[in-house]
């Protein structure tokens, strides 16, 4: 039998239990060209629950489809040529225990949407669940924002919000790497500290403290250079109003966004204006060819302690509702691996 | 005597009659090295609504000074060098019928903010007001966000609000020479026709219909390429639905801010992320360098009625605060001069 978690129905704002339900199926079977695939490890991602309401742009999920998620797995059967018993690969198999995927051809990038099992080709001296993370998606996005988009030059004061979960810490310490100053944005005064003594930050403030937009202007005393933002709202608020004179704003997710009901109003804009700033959006589906050059040059730095992402695991199919409702609230800590 | 319009009170939101106080003094007298000034015609632009509050950018009026404005005058008595009686000058002198300045040196380039009267050349066959308006900060306005930033390339659509006035026509008028097809939003359907048939625009959709963010859409129906905005607000939020990706957005001012009593939460910006877009702050005083080559360049086709902006003259100091609060609400129609 194969255990899958599907959507009991069309979730509201933030996800609740109620949305979720567990079922058990008969075990699927592959067809030629085909793997069925054990999975190990599966990706909690705040883009997850923009999906479990119908909204996100890689498509919403229908009432009794299976959570969305990329994974990590083993093949237990094959059909076709490419991939074998025991090989590792990675794919979008979602919240289930087993999978069948088709065999991505060999030497061909898939793209970012591609449900295909594509065999690992691990880099020296990182885990595969780094493929999920700091050396997967969320890693790529910040990649994206920070070498490509922002460009962070040695004086540039760098802020990033979600500064301990996978996109800003690897964000952040990509700027530190690139010569910026980073203050980092975290919710609580454990991952503030977190961001400083283990990533290396200059500084992160705690959004959570009512006088936090006084504490990042102190914490930036020649204003802000560039801002990596996955939250939006308050927190974007509270940053543009201490740009510096031709800032770079870089807009990657809207968090707050994701738990309301409906489209919430955004910040006031003047800023924009007053600063000359330029703010722009992130879509990560745009920048998958650059998976291989990001991770030729990031993997040894992972490898090496220089970019560092904590996890959080999270253990059987069962417990990945809360997870995720967890990871909304900001109630984790790093990046969210479900382990089947 | 002198008579002059000061500032009675702060003022609230939107300026209102008590605002402002007519008042007759002394004739100014000029010192060594300045004129006394004949003010012919005062430029009206939105951006005094925000002096008038204390907080735009180029300063604030303190109760009981002169209200600002760009100015077109004659010089009437000369103590210095550089300027004679009878030279026509452009000089920041406000809501009055006289004014002393200080000779700005020939041949050296005044910054925005400079109190100094310079002596006008007046290109070929333009009017003197023209230097207020389609060939003055609005234009260059206008330039500096079409020409230098959005840079549409032919094939684009290019959307711009607050159409018919100086900075709108004259933007999507350069826009539609650069190649694009330029598509107006205006209050009433007299500014739309205007827009079309005078202006030479594609389309141009009335924002007071409830319908105009559909009609829009209509009107662009291979999406927004470059949108340049003045106005924000509900106007920028209906056009970010509707952005191609990749599209490049400039925000030149906030009119809606202007006449809110508090600063107001802006539209929501998913689409920002969502279609990739690039969005960036203008403040025509960091183009000021550039008002030489936009005139040398804009002059001509003003001349040949190739660039069109239309004025809407009021006569006389005392019909001034009327003049701007009907400007604040939308209700003028083209450039607003003021002919003391």
């Amino acid at each position: 039998m194969n255990k899958r978690i599907v959507l009991a129905r069309l979730a509201g704002s933030s996800p609740v239990p109620e949305d979720f339900r567990l079922e058990e199926v008969a075990m699927p079977s592959p067809g030629p060209g085909q793997v069925l695939i054990r999975v190990d490890h599966v990706s909690l991602d705040p883009y997850i629950a923009s999906t479990l309401r119908g909204r996100h742009m890689s498509g919403g999920v229908p009432v009794g489809g299976v959570i969305p998620g990329e994974a990590v797995g083993t093949v237990v059967e094959s059909r076709g040529d490419g991939l074998a018993v025991g090989d590792r690969v990675i794919c979008r198999a979602g919240w289930q225990q087993f999978t069948v995927a088709d065999i991505a051809p060999a030497g061909v990038a898939q793209g970012p949407l591609s449900l295909a099992a594509q065999k690992i080709t691990l880099p020296d001296g990182v885990s595969y669940t780094s493929l999920l993370g700091v050396l997967g998606m969320p890693g790529l996005t910040a990649w994206a924002g920070t070498v490509k988009m922002l460009k962070p030059i040695p004086g540039d004061t760098f802020v990033v919000s979600a500064a301990t979960g996978p996109v800003g810490a690897t964000a952040g310490q990509l700027a530190k790497r690139m010569g910026a100053r980073v203050v980092g944005i975290a919710g609580g005064p454990q991952k503030c500290a977190f961001a400083v003594e283990t990533l290396g930050f200059d500084a992160c403030v705690d959004h959570r403290d009512p006088d936090w937009v006084a504490k990042l202007a102190a914490a930036c005393p020649d204003s802000i250079d560039c801002y990596y933002d996955g939250v939006g709202g308050r927190i974007l608020e509270g940053v543009l109003g201490h740009l510096a004179l031709g800032a770079r704003v870089v807009l990657v997710g809207m968090m707050e966004q994701y738990k309301a009901p409906a489209p919430l109003p955004g910040p006031n804009l003047v800023p924009i204006i007053k600063f000359r700033a330029t703010v722009e959006g992130l879509v990560v589906y745009d920048h998958w060819p650059d998976m291989p050059n990001f991770r030729r040059r990031v993997a040894p730095l992972v490898r090496d302690g220089q970019v560092i992402v904590r996890e959080e695991r999270v253990a059987g199919l069962e417990a990945a509702p809360d997870a995720l409702i967890r990871l909304m609230d900001g109630g984790n800590f790093g990046k969210m691996v479900l382990d089947i």
